[in-house]
């Protein structure tokens, strides 16, 4: 039997949409790392009877352990804490430890206010001060979880535990952790299965493929129905999921080696990393620029999204108009009029452009038709043009139809030009 | 009695967090555009104990109307369609007719496959072909919403009614609005109250202070109380949100100039228009460049969003190295060395480039700490300057401090030189 989860999200704004639930899939993989499968998450607004009704549903499906994310604020509408204490029978009661050691954060934002460090905005100074109280009522017997903002969390122990966090990501990450370590949460998932999990990242290939390499992989992996594989298309690239008891790491390993077998071209990564952390270490030492039209400063970004992209990233030129990519990558207006500006001349040579401006030593364009406009018969919507150009003369161009709309589009872009870049830079 | 809806959304890929769902947000919409309460949204995995356990739990908390996304593909972990009919406790049918449109669908895919137009990845056509039974399946006597994909839908009238749907957005959307048009739907949802939703959106002002004036305009607003008014954080602005009753409208104008009253300079939106929609309109004849440091294209790629930038865009330089900032920008590399490359000073002289350079009229230049590393006592991370020039002459340049992490504070810049852009271009 192994070990089942339930989380319960709160927050009107989550459930109407107008805020991305962050923690439901952060907390997703930190279960699965710790062996818990995870049976529902459940979304809820700030009611306390559909945040009751949501526990009492996860309480009925048997899981072992209850997870819930926001509500745990100063004003009237965050009632997680109170829900949770009526659902777990315990009395609401004031904990003074906790009420002094919130008076202290308060005192320290005081400081901090008075002297002007604190940003508008980080701190509602008479809100918290009344809250004081409110935020030190804690059910009856739980353990609290000390606060990284203001508002501290509880562990109620039980059948099912009910850990209670608070919303905002960079205050529930830390205090998940800290939960994580308490006997209640300890002893609710005693009894979990230990599993491994492995991805496998492909480019290039379709999923019916691989779907079929799986197919033909089980008479030939011995153990292969105890491994847990699960595929998923995922900005462009082919994630596969593998999850097993340690026992059947050599089905994992035969089933692997098939996979390097079949697609030795589309694997790229078979350890975790990411085409943005291979493209990271492989850019260590060198000098990259960009040169973007549809993508208009995407992929840039996407490479200054690693902290540290300073030490390789020079820089980059958003030619959205045909006279950004002549003024300012030096490409000929000629060669535009003849093969207009989504082709692959024009892409070789604001790549040339990008090498030449900014001394650079690597350099990636983009010039596409993302729509919803401006497609042709020749040249529909989704025609996005290619190259990656070194210092050492290396030259790799490419024209590729993209499904999808706008977003995708350009998104998907990024990902063809990483994908690229890691051929460019692997047959250095 | 208002009427409420419940939101199911399967699949593992989801639940784990490896994707992210759009349906439930965008479902969560329509919903409230359509008056009816969302209750719940809950997530599950391709397990169909769960998506009926999923099922359950939302008929009896009460909800008229089931809506469930995912698990209409053609493998064998695509359960829902069965799942939901032992849910309403109805046989599985072949709908000849439905398999007879489907087998149509698959006609025209095969001429796309053979005449190369399809592109890669888009069909899987052996699953295809091999599912056509499967999905002419249907619940007795429920409606077939036509594919938008291969995928049909149904609708499945009952206490409370079903409405089936792929995960795909772009299958699902345009399904949801042929379902909302099923005589089961428009049964189901008959009770509806009508509601209005109206925004006010803000930016400069903390959240603390518009809590104070709402509770302030409480005694002075004649129905306050039958106004459903929620405030969140967003993207770095404040967003009001009021539901109300159509007869209610008064209240809700009266309100709305007390906010104007009190915070006519930070309110920047009340019809609903975003940022990004209000900077696309005020630039309509302008030619806009950008000049971004730590952002690294996504104020250029912001811009970009919107269908038809190009009529307004010309481009934009990432100079993310200092020597980028002078060969592409012609910053004095004095100026740097003198003021550092995050200040006033060098914001201005990146915007005067980028105005330059481009032929431009209207020029944006973002500089800052975007951290993890770079910060000092004098320039901590999260330190950003901001410049916005016209050809006119004018000029914006502010220093601003965000909080949060390297994305948030990048994300944050990109809002705050926004609200510049617009400070900037409506005093022109």
């Amino acid at each position: 039997m192994s070990t089942r989860a339930g989380i319960v999200v709160t927050g009107t704004e989550v459930l109407t949409g107008r805020v991305a639930d962050r923690n439901g899939p952060w907390l997703a993989d930190r279960l699965l790392e710790l062996g818990i499968e995870l049976a529902h998450i459940s979304i809820c607004g700030d009611r306390p009877d559909d945040i009751e009704a949501a526990l009492r549903f996860l309480a009925g499906e048997g899981v072992d352990l209850i997870i819930t994310s926001g509500g745990l604020g100063p004003t009237a509408d965050d009632l997680t804490v109170a829900t949770v204490a009526h659902f777990c029978e315990r009395e609401l009661v004031l904990d003074t430890a906790l009420e002094a050691r919130i008076a202290e954060i308060l005192n320290r934002l005081m400081a901090r206010l008075r002297s002007g460090e604190a940003p508008v905005g980080a701190v509602d100074f008479d809100t918290v001060l009344a809250a004081n109280r409110k935020q030190a009522l804690i059910p009856a017997g739980a353990t609290v979880l000390d606060p990284v903002g203001t508002a501290p969390g509880v562990v109620v122990a039980g059948t099912p535990t009910v850990v209670v966090l608070p919303g905002p990501p960079r205050e529930l990450q830390p205090m998940w952790h800290k939960a994580v370590e308490t006997d209640a949460v300890r002893a609710a998932i005693a009894g979990r299965t230990s599993y491994r999990q492995r991805y496998v990242r492909m480019f290039g290939l379709p999923e019916s493929a691989l779907a079929d390499t799986l197919r033909r992989a089980e008479p030939q992996v011995d153990g292969f129905e105890r491994l847990e594989i699960t595929t998923c298309l995922r900005r462009g690239e082919v994630e596969i999921v593998t999850r097993y008891e340690p026992d059947a790491e050599p089905a994992y390993t035969r089933l692997l080696a098939l996979l390097h077998e079949q697609h030795a071209r589309e694997i790229f990564s078979d350890d975790g990393s990411t085409i943005d952390e291979l493209i990271a270490r492989a850019l260590a030492g060198r000098r990259i620029a960009t040169a973007e039209s549809c993508t208009a400063g995407l992929l840039a970004a996407r490479l200054a999204d690693v902290a540290g992209a300073s030490e390789y990233l020079v820089g980059g030129v958003v030619s959205y108009a045909n006279e950004a990519k002549t003024e300012l990558l030096g490409v000929d207006a000629g060669l535009i009029a003849e093969h207009g500006a989504v082709s692959e001349p024009v892409a070789e040579a604001m790549a040339a452009g990008a090498l030449q401006r900014f001394s650079a030593d690597t350099a990636v364009a983009i010039t596409g038709i993302a729509g919803p406009g401006g497609g042709s018969p020749e040249k529909p919507v989704g025609t996005v043009c290619f190259c990656v150009r070194l210092s050492s003369g290396e030259k790799l161009t490419r024209t590729t139809r993209l499904p999808g709309d706008r977003t995708d589009v350009r998104e998907r872009s990024t990902t063809v030009a990483m994908h690229l870049l890691r051929r460019a830079l692997s047959t250095d």
